[in-house]
């Protein structure tokens, strides 16, 4: 280093998908944004292609074939983990860079989902960061928002809208009166979606999200297991077009809430009122919704992907790492971190919106209404609706807070009575 | 120390009015917040009467009269100044705790945007960090998203809602159809609003934080004297519902935009989409929407102000101390901060709404359409509407974006028409 010049923190970058050549790009263009002064540089790099086309250049890196190796080199300061997934190579990698005593930044949402705790007391144990804001929301500063900003209010729940895909196709279906088959498709095709969209229809990209946030705001170690995942499957276009009628959106909400019967962590579609400002987070925006007892309503929306938001934030963690604060990684140490403890089934109480396809004959709503008055269930409002493209009657109620078995007892007996001509379909409105 | 006890870290607190007081009640519930572990206790407080009723027990608090030596104490370890204002003691005080090497958490707005530089260069000096989160959108992170979730972007504009008193009152006018000097009176009333009002109603508050968010989101050193500041004096009830049929809400909106002419920092009523999220925010609620090169969009929503939420953000300033990061106190070391470049009035474009009220007599609107094309200023859309209680006939003309100059110059010669009953009231149009 010639005198004069500032200090340079050397990174280790494996897997350079677009987020890894955004970040390449960024770090050519203004690697000095750091307030310290120092100049960050990539030294190495890492991926599955060394010849795939990214509209980056690496030639000025050193090549590695083996994320691990990279992340032991003693050439990088920082590891950089962009690989994604909970297992394998990125796994071995980042738990290979704490070992060695290197910093590490991860936009990784299923690894710190699954095994957060385990790699925080490993990055405490060598007393290095394990920083990972670009797992949640991309570019919007979620986990610094519940880490820092937050970190002496005491938060009661915290709703999100945490996938754009899923965002991008309720809002698609809702403005084009497409199906969820037809607009998933069309997302397929233009890049919006994976070829195999398991991971973001199916709830699990969320839910990684939303345990991970869980952790922050409660106080506790990231635990999957506890997650309730529903996905998108299944919403019908009729569901929107009705909830719309009752004065609702459908989106996929995950939430996060704490009550007397412990934490809930769940993924599923949700009815939100219209004016409510995560309703109103339409295409592949994320946004998120937090109630605390000081600091009351935040709500926060952004980018929630793409590779400038999501390698910027990257950007904001290495600048985190080289002003070297000593924090633990979750809200205490991890020798402190236990399961928050998970609320049972029985002590969830929704407001729930039902829809029905009944056969237009007399009385059939006489018995829907004693089915529910048995259960004991208390409607809040009801619609019947002509609809020229239904094949029967559709019939939406929504009904007063009640515990979910409560729910699923109701509509399991009205499913059973003769006039349905397709199963109930349940979604939960959201008490935010 | 007790050995097992946690370590204890020991604040002195000036100021003890109702934020003050929430802080006491906070440490007294939860002096335990802290993730390093320390535990965060008050050892000696300074207010400008002891016997005042606050409605938190300081009997256990070293009593200092003079904020002064109590920032000197060898008996604190953090200095928290809530005693507010620019100058006088607030501004002695923080020096006196920075010079002794105490790092400083602060909730005063006026004194960083007027001394933040010279601030920062004694704590930069000292080696201590100087905190301020609770000075901008009281318990909503403005400064944490801007300062470190944002450092890797290039920030374009920044524009929020910053003054809750100014957007209870333009919420309560539109929702009430009461004038300014009603709803200012009722707000008084309430407590919504001082005695005397011009702090907020004046722009000055607002001022103060968008001149600290600037420094941060461009680089400089707070700038007060760049700031253009006009207040909510002057909006009529008649503007707020015409501007409504043309699809707009006026708030009070607080902007820093770079161009290529500088920065502008200004603070004046605004005409914003009613869509926009920022129109959305109601009532007292504080909000911010920030346009950045990589990042995009992103929109913050919370709480602004009030003893809790503001309380939540001294102490997560507190914990932030504690993890004891080193950060310029801006975005680049003191000594290297300088003035941003602030953009000139002819460099600065805008749309404008522009409202005459006319005598209803043929020939009004060719006048004042052949005054606007002499000018060189085109017309977007038009709107005259008899209103009942006008005393002659509303006229309102957006136009296409144009310099200031211009716009002023037009305004100047249509309000020199003799057919004009009241002078012309001009108010920009967003351009977000």
């Amino acid at each position: 280093m010639t005198l004069g010049n500032p200090p340079i923190r050397r990174l280790g970058v494996a897997g350079l998908g677009t987020v890894g050549a955004a970040l390449v790009k960024l770090l050519a263009a203004r690697g000095d944004f750091a307030p310290s002064g120092e100049r960050v540089v990539i030294s190495g790099v890492c991926a599955r292609s060394r010849a795939a086309s990214r509209g980056a250049d690496i030639s000025p890196y050193v090549w590695f074939d083996d994320p691990v190796a990279l992340a032991r080199s003693p050439e990088i300061d920082i590891f950089v983990e962009l690989i994604g997934g909970s297992e394998g190579v990125a796994r071995a990698a980042v738990a290979a860079a704490l070992e060695a005593g290197k910093p590490v930044v991860t936009a990784n949402k299923a690894l710190i989902a699954h095994h957060g705790a385990a790699l925080a007391a490993l990055a405490e144990a060598r007393g290095v960061p394990l920083l990972f804001e670009a797992a949640v929301m991309g570019g919007t500063p979620a986990v610094k928002l519940v880490r820092e900003a937050l970190v002496a209010d005491q938060i009661h729940s915290i709703a999100g809208i945490l996938n754009g895909t899923c965002n991008y196709i309720l809002s698609e279906m809702e403005q084009s009166g497409s199906s969820f088959s037809q607009v998933l498709k069309q997302a397929q095709a233009l890049g919006y979606a994976e070829a195999d969209p398991t991971t973001d229809i199916g709830g699990f990209d969320a839910a990684h999200k939303i345990v991970i946030l869980a952790a922050l705001a409660f106080g506790g170690a990231p635990d999957w297991g506890a997650a309730q995942v529903e996905g998108l499957q299944g919403v019908d276009l009729l569901d929107i077009r009705l909830a719309k009628d009752l004065g609702y959106r459908i989106k996929l909400v995950a939430a996060a809430a704490r009550s007397a019967g412990g934490v809930a962590v769940r993924v599923h579609p949700t009815l939100l009122p219209l004016d409510h400002p995560l309703a109103r987070a339409d295409g592949a925006l994320n946004a998120l919704f937090i109630q605390g007892e000081s600091t009351g309503r935040m709500f926060i929306q952004g980018p929630g992907a793409g590779p400038g938001p999501t390698a910027a934030a990257v950007a904001a963690d290495i600048a985190d790492v080289l002003a070297g604060a000593q924090r633990p990684v979750f809200q205490q140490p991890a020798v402190k971190l236990s399961q928050v403890r998970a609320a049972a089934p029985k002590a969830l109480a929704t407001k729930a919106y039902i829809r029905l396809i009944v056969r237009d004959e007399p009385g059939v709503i006489a018995s829907v209404s004693e089915t529910l008055a048995e259960c004991g269930l208390s409607i809040d409002s009801f619609l019947q609706k002509h609809m020229e493209d239904s094949i029967g009657v559709p019939i939406v109620l929504t009904t007063h807070p009640a515990a979910e078995p409560v729910i699923f007892d109701a509509i399991a007996r009205i499913g059973a009575l003769p006039t349905m001509i397709t199963p109930p379909r349940m979604l939960r409105i959201a008490n935010i």
